[in-house]
C-alpha cells in the first residue's frame, strides 16, 4: 500500500472530481458536452448583444440569459474548488484563472456601474475554456504535434518578426518623409502601421501612396514582403517535416492517434497518468 | 462461369452504359466531350444572363437556350437511369444528386413563379459535373495525389483554423471596444469579420482602424496572421513531401502517370476495376 | 574530318555570328551589354512616354529616340538573319518572333495612323529579349533549376487552380444572390471577380459585402483561401526539395554553379554544345 | 611568448575595450543594456516627435532629449575610437558608419538650418545598432541559421523577382491600354505599380479595374500571383530543410544553441575567437 500522506477523500467528492475533471465516464463526458454548449452559447450571446439592432431590442433577455450563464459558471467554479484536495493549485493554474474571469464579469457590474460594456472583452475570454474540453479528447493528438512545430519554430519566427519590425520602422520613416501628411502619412507611427499593412500583404488601402517616389518605395516594400513571406513558411515547413520524420510512425498504425488518458490526480492536479495506474505518479495519491 | 445472380442486360442497354458511364470507346469519349461542352456552355449562360445589360436585352434567347440545355440534361438523366441495373445506387450517389439538381431548375420555375433568379445558384452547381468527366480521364492521377495530401492534412488544418477563429473572436471583441461604431466596427460580429479579413491578409479596407490604439492592435493581428500563415503551408508541404517519398517512384517511370481504368460496373456502379477484368470485383457481374 | 554537307561560311559571317549569338569573346560580351542597355532604355522610354506630364511635353524627343532604337533593332535583326546559315530556323524561333515584334511597331504606325498608342503593348514585349541575354550567362543555372521545379509542379497547380475556379464560380453566384447589385455585386461575372480577389487574399475592397449573410459567406471564402493557399506552396516546396536531393551535389562543389557553354551552331541554331567541341552535335557543322 | 609586433595597451584602455566591445564581464553586459535602452528610447522619440499633436506641444522637450542622446552617443563614439588600437578599422566598418550616422544628425542641423526634419530618416537608422548588441548574445544562433537560409536562397529569389518584374511591366502596359486613365491607370508606371500591388496580393484598392476586360486581366494576374507566391516559399523551405539536415544535430543536444564567444581583438577588431584563446588568431595580439 502506498504511503500517501493525504487522507482519502469522501466518496462523493471522488465521484464529483471524476465527473468534472475527467472524461472517462459517461457522466464525465456528458458534463463536458453540456459545458461546451453553455460556453459556446455564452460567447454567441456576447456577439449578438453587440449588434445594435438586437442589443437594444432584447436587452432584458440578454441580461437574463447572462445571469443564468453566470450562475451556472459560479456553481461549476465552486464544484471544481470543492472536489479537489489542493484548491490553490487549481485556482492559480491557467484554466483556473480563465474560469474565474469567465464567472466574474456580471458580479463586477455592481462595483463598476457603467462597465457592462467594458467587460465584453473579459466575457469573450470564455472561449478559451473550450480548449480545456478539447484537451481531454483524442482530438488533442493533432493539436499537440501542431503546437510542437510552432513552438520549435517560434524563436526563428521571432528573430524574423524583429527584422520585419526594423524594416517597417526604417521604411515607415522614409515613407513619412516622401509622402507627407496629405496622402495620409500623418506621422511616423502611422507610416509604420501602413508599412506593416503592406509588408504583411494585407493592404487595406485606407492609406496609399500617391507620389511617384512613394509608389516606387511601396513597390520595393511589397516585393520585400513577397520575398520574405517565404521565410517563416519555410521554417515551419522544415521544422514540421523534420518533426514528422523523427517520430518514425510504425507502419500500419495511424501516427496521428495517441492514446490520451484523461485522468487527473484529485490531490495534486497532475496529468498524463499511465493507463491502469492506480496511484498518482507525482504524489502517490490513489486515483 | 461466375455465379452472377443478376440477369445479363440486353445488348443496347449494355452499349448505352458503355457510352454514358465509360470513356474507353470512341463513342464514350465523344459523349464525354459533348457533355463537357454543354455543361460549360450552360454555366457561361448563367454568368452572362446575370449581366444586366445582356440579361434584359436577350432574355428570350437566354430562356430558349436554357430550355434546350434542360431538355438535353433531362434525356441524359433518364438514359443514365435506364442503362444501369440498380438505378437507386446512381440516383442517391453524389453525382446522381448533382445531375438531378442540374436538370430540375427550369421545371421548378413552374412551381415557384418568381424563383427563376433564386435558382441561379442551383444552376451554377452544374459545374461540379465537370469533375466527373475529369475523373474518368488520366488527368485524375494528379488530382488524386493532391486530394490525398489535402485529406491527410485536413485535421491539422481544421485544428489550426479553429485557433484562428478563437483569435478572431477575442481580437474582434477588443477591436470593437477600442474602435467603436464610428470607424465601422459597429458590432462584435462585424469586428470578427474584419479580424478574419485582416488575419487572412485579404484586407478589403472597407473597415479600417483609425485610432492609434486600434492601429496598434491591427498591427499585432497582421503580424500574427503573417506568422501563422506559415503553419498550414508547412503542414501541407510536409505531408506532401512525405507522401511523395512514400510512393518511391521507379526511376525512369513518370510517377505522376497512373493508369486509370474507366470501366464502371453496370450492375453495382463499382469503379476501379483491374485492366482486363471480365467480372466486377464487387458483385461478379460480367463487364 | 566530319562529312558536313554544309559549305563553311565566309570568315566575316563566322565572326559576326560569334559576336551576335555567343558570349565567349570580348566583342560578343560587349555586344550583349550594349544590346541589354538599348533594350532597357527602350522599355524605360515606353514607360515614361505614357506619363501624361512627360508624354505631351517631350513627344518629339520620345519619337526621335524611338526612331533611333528602331533603326538599331532593324540593323541587329538583319545582321542576325545574315550571319546564320538557315535564317528560317531563327525567324520562326521564339526569340526570332520577339525580335521581329520589337523592331516592327514604329513601321506599323505608317499603316495604322492612329495606332501608335495601341502598339505600346507590343513595344513592352521588348523586355522579353532580356531573357535571351541572361540565358547566355551563368546566371541561368539558377533559373534552370527554378523553371524545372515550376514545370514539374505545373500540372498539380493547374488542377488546383481549376478547383479554385470552380469554387469561385459557385461562391460568386451565391454572393450575387445574397448581396445583390446595391453592394457592387452587379452580375455573376463581377461576383466571380470579387471571389477570386478574395480567395487569392488580394482584397482590393472596391467591392465588399455589407449584409451580415454576405459577410459570413465572405468569411468562409477567406478562410478557404487561407487554407488552400498552402496547397500550391506545399507542392512546389515538395517538388523542389525532391529535385534538390536527386541532384546530390558533390561536397565542396557549389551545386548551383553549372558551366554553360554559350556556343550556338551557325548552321542549325543548336545550343548546349560540350566544351571544346569542334563540330555541332546536331548537324556536324564546324563550330 | 608570442611575437606580437604591437605594444600592449595601457590597462584602462584594455578595460574600456572589454566594457564597450565585449559582453563577457558584468560591466560589459551593463553597458550593452544601457546602450540598448538609449537606442530604443531615441527611436521612440523620433516616432513620437512626428505625431503632430505631440511634436508641436512638446517640441522643446523633444529637442532637449535629442541633445542628451546625441551627447551620450558622441561620448560613446569617441570611447570606441580611443579604446581600439586601429581606429580606422572600426570607423569604416559597417557598424562604425552606423554609429557615426546615429551621432551626427543634430550637429548637421547647424549646417542645414531647415534640415531637422530631413534628418529623421537618418535618426531612425539608429535602430540598426540594436543588431550589434543582439549579435553579441546567444540569440544570434537562430539569426545565423536564418540568414544562411536566406543567403543561399537569395539568388533563386532574385531570378524569381526579376520574372515578377517582367510580368508586371508587360501586364501593366496591357492594363494601361485596357483600362485607361478614367479608372486610375493614368500611366504605365502607375499600372506597373498596381500590377505589383496585385501580384504580391497586397491589393490596396486605391486603383481597381472597372471594365470587364480589365477585371478579367486582373483575375489572371491575381491567379498568377497566387500560383507563383508558392515558388519563393518552396525554395526557402527546401533550402532550409536541406540546411537543417546537413547540420546533423547530436541527439540530446539542442542544435539551436551555439556557444558564441563575444571577445573582440583590441588590435585588429577580429571576432569569433576560440574559448580560452589568449592571443588573437589574426594578429597575435594578447586578448
Amino acid at each position: 500500500m502506498p504511503k500517501s500522506n493525504v487522507q482519502p477523500t469522501s466518496e462523493w467528492r471522488r465521484k464529483l472530481h471524476e465527473v468534472i475533471y475527467e472524461a472517462d465516464t459517461p457522466s464525465g463526458k456528458l458534463f463536458d458536452v453540456i459545458l461546451l454548449i453553455v460556453i459556446i452559447f455564452s460567447v454567441i450571446l456576447v456577439l449578438l448583444e453587440s449588434v445594435p439592432a438586437l442589443g437594444s431590442k432584447y436587452s432584458e433577455e440578454f441580461i437574463f440569459a447572462e445571469w443564468i450563464i453566470t450562475i451556472f459558471f459560479t456553481i461549476e467554479y465552486f464544484l471544481r474548488i470543492i472536489s479537489i484536495n489542493k484548491p490553490t493549485k487549481y485556482i492559480f493554474s491557467f484554466y483556473g484563472i480563465i474560469d474565474f474571469l469567465s464567472t466574474v464579469p456580471l458580479y463586477l457590474t455592481f462595483l463598476l456601474p457603467g462597465g457592462y460594456n467594458a467587460l465584453l472583452a473579459v466575457r469573450s475570454l470564455r472561449l478559451l475554456r473550450v480548449f480545456r474540453i478539447l484537451k481531454i479528447t483524442r482530438f488533442i493528438g493533432e493539436a499537440d504535434k501542431l503546437s510542437k512545430a510552432i513552438k520549435s519554430s517560434l524563436p526563428k519566427i521571432l528573430v524574423f518578426l524583429f527584422a520585419v519590425l526594423v524594416i517597417s520602422i526604417i521604411m515607415g520613416t522614409l515613407m513619412y518623409l516622401v509622402e507627407g501628411a496629405e496622402s495620409g502619412f500623418v506621422s511616423i507611427p502611422v507610416s509604420i502601421y501602413w508599412c506593416i499593412v503592406t509588408l504583411t500583404t494585407v493592404g487595406f488601402g485606407d492609406i496609399a501612396p500617391v507620389t511617384p517616389m512613394g509608389q516606387f518605395l511601396a513597390t520595393i516594400i511589397m516585393i520585400m514582403g513577397y520575398g520574405i513571406i517565404a521565410v517563416p513558411t519555410g521554417i515551419v515547413s522544415a521544422e514540421y517535416t523534420t518533426g514528422v520524420k523523427s517520430q518514425a510512425p510504425t507502419p500500419g498504425k495511424n501516427p496521428n492517434y495517441r492514446h490520451v488518458n484523461t485522468q487527473v490526480c484529485q490531490n495534486c492536479h497532475a496529468k498524463k497518468h499511465q493507463d491502469g495506474a492506480s496511484y498518482c505518479h507525482e504524489c502517490g495519491y490513489s486515483l
